[in-house]
């Protein structure tokens, strides 16, 4: 039985069904604040994916949901990385103090495998780009960043102190259906509500690697049948960027509509914390053969397409 | 003002010294859990130190003590590594979520400078020795390794979305007068039990680099003063190396017992968490003029003699 630790949610829905796929039963571990039944009602009935909703904040129950686990998926996160600008203690809750739990859980049930979705924000603004997995110091310069960076510590010192095998993942900007966050749903909602004017944060100019959900979760998978270091690492992204600027033309062609206005609120980053260009290097991903369908481009606009079904314009 | 954390403690109360004697006032905060009254006991009646005792968990008494300080120097944390073995949640709690607090507490009180004690665990078993600042991915494989790792990244983060100025110190093994744990302490009471036998942790092999509590001080104020990134980060230490085994024979040698058995009890490593050989790049550190007193050894064996005096024989 393999556990997905926010399993209802963007990308964890979507590696539920590429576990499901290769014929692993999973449980879903998630407390619905942003992740949706929906996302996983086409398995309902089959018997392969079961549903605890739990906070991984309460111990006892994440010690429960672990039973009878082979690998832990964790996935479970805030999603916005912005909320760290108000609200400081979200991402030291739900996600140092939850990757914590999860740990201590798995410490408890003998559980001794863990893949963790980690992010290219903790290279905060990094001076080699793109940049690779040896890249260091790392300075993340959101809190969010900070909470994936200390996720990614105490995974390592759990191998080294208790032994155990981990596959952490530095994601890109992952987008796909179901997304529930990000760039391009900010954009379609706020065309939703004013089909005249798309304001931007920022100059446009902030470019970031992007991934399909799709290829994200593939890359999951496959690493963790393909790396063998007790503490494998990797960043997870296609190789290529897309600038905020090109999303939001790609945005207004697909929706239709004729009048938009494409505004920028100006400076060189969306918000404090924002990282104004990320560029990952993914030499390492492909060297084990992996080899992602969609460049960031396609995967936007696919993304974008499928949002606007899922949303309505 | 200055806010020291830890300021009774071993390398704390060097520090208060270090920043009294350049004629600055200083405000220790401790919850004497490891610090000690006595430590700083010269300072009494010179109106040059301040002390509050209170546990860094409290927030609200951190936010409190923060009231018209310049610079935080935070060194509080727990200092027993091997802790971390045991009872996992101490590193969590007195690293992670402390620094936080502090961190969360200078955003209150408009306060924009830090200083911080972070180590050379965060490397864990690095693959280049000695080990530059620029090495990643930075994999800890002690509790105590992965806090001070989160403590960085959540001071990173805390500079680029709030503002702010921070020195990250990743020290070596810090030895001298007033060292209330480690090694050099651990044999000297070892051999106050039993003076026949000194039992030693591992094969003796493991090897570290040692610094002097006052050369480690003298670094950290030196690199307020020169060092002038937005987050700059150096590793402390003195270029070279000691074994378990030298430090062994050091303290047998300066103890003036003569019948010691030196035994060892084998493997590679003192306990699951400990780095077998650690072995940092100062070269960063030397560029800015700073040149170390005393050599490892030279810091041993001074530390011996003076533990020696404290603890009695």
């Amino acid at each position: 039985m393999e556990l997905v630790t926010g399993g209802a949610g963007f990308i964890g829905s979507h590696l539920v069904d590429s576990l499901v796929s290769k014929g692993l039963k999973v449980r879903v571990l998630d407390n619905f604040s942003s992740g949706r039944q929906e996302f996983l009602e086409h398995h309902d009935g089959t018997n392969n994916v079961e549903i605890v909703i739990a906070d991984l904040l309460d111990l006892d129950a994440v010690k429960s949901a672990m039973k009878g686990i082979e690998t832990v998926h964790h996935l479970a996160a805030n999603p916005d990385i912005r909320l760290g600008t108000e609200i400081t203690n979200t991402d030291l809750q739900q996600g140092t103090i939850a990757t914590y739990n999860v740990l201590e859980a798995m410490r408890h049930n003998n559980v001794k495998r863990i893949s963790f979705a980690s992010s290219s924000a903790i290279y905060g603004e990094a001076s080699v780009m793109p940049t690779p997995e040896t890249y260091g110091p790392v300075l993340p310069i959101s809190l969010y960043g900070a909470s994936k960076l200390a996720s990614e510590a105490l995974i390592s010192s759990w191998c080294g102190t208790f032994g155990g095998e981990a596959w952490i993942n530095r994601f890109a900007n992952i987008v796909g259906p179901r997304g529930t966050h990000g760039v391009i749903f900010d954009f379609i909602h706020k065309l939703k509500k004013d089909p005249n004017r798309l304001e931007v944060l920022g100059n446009g100019l902030q470019e970031k690697s992007y991934m399909s959900a799709e290829d994200c979760v593939r890359a999951m998978v496959h690493l963790i049948d393909n790396a063998e270091e007790k503490v494998s690492l990797y960043n997870l992204g296609t190789g290529d960027t897309c600038s905020v600027r090109r999303i939001a033309e790609i945005v207004v062609e697909e929706s239709g509509l004729d009048n938009v206005s494409i505004e920028y609120t100006g400076g060189d980053r969306g918000w404090a914390g924002d990282v104004p260009k990320t560029s990952l290097d993914v030499e390492y991903l492909f060297s084990t053969n992996f080899k992602p369908k969609m460049q960031s481009e396609d995967a936007i606009r696919y993304t974008v397409k499928e949002l606007i079904k899922e949303i309505g314009l």
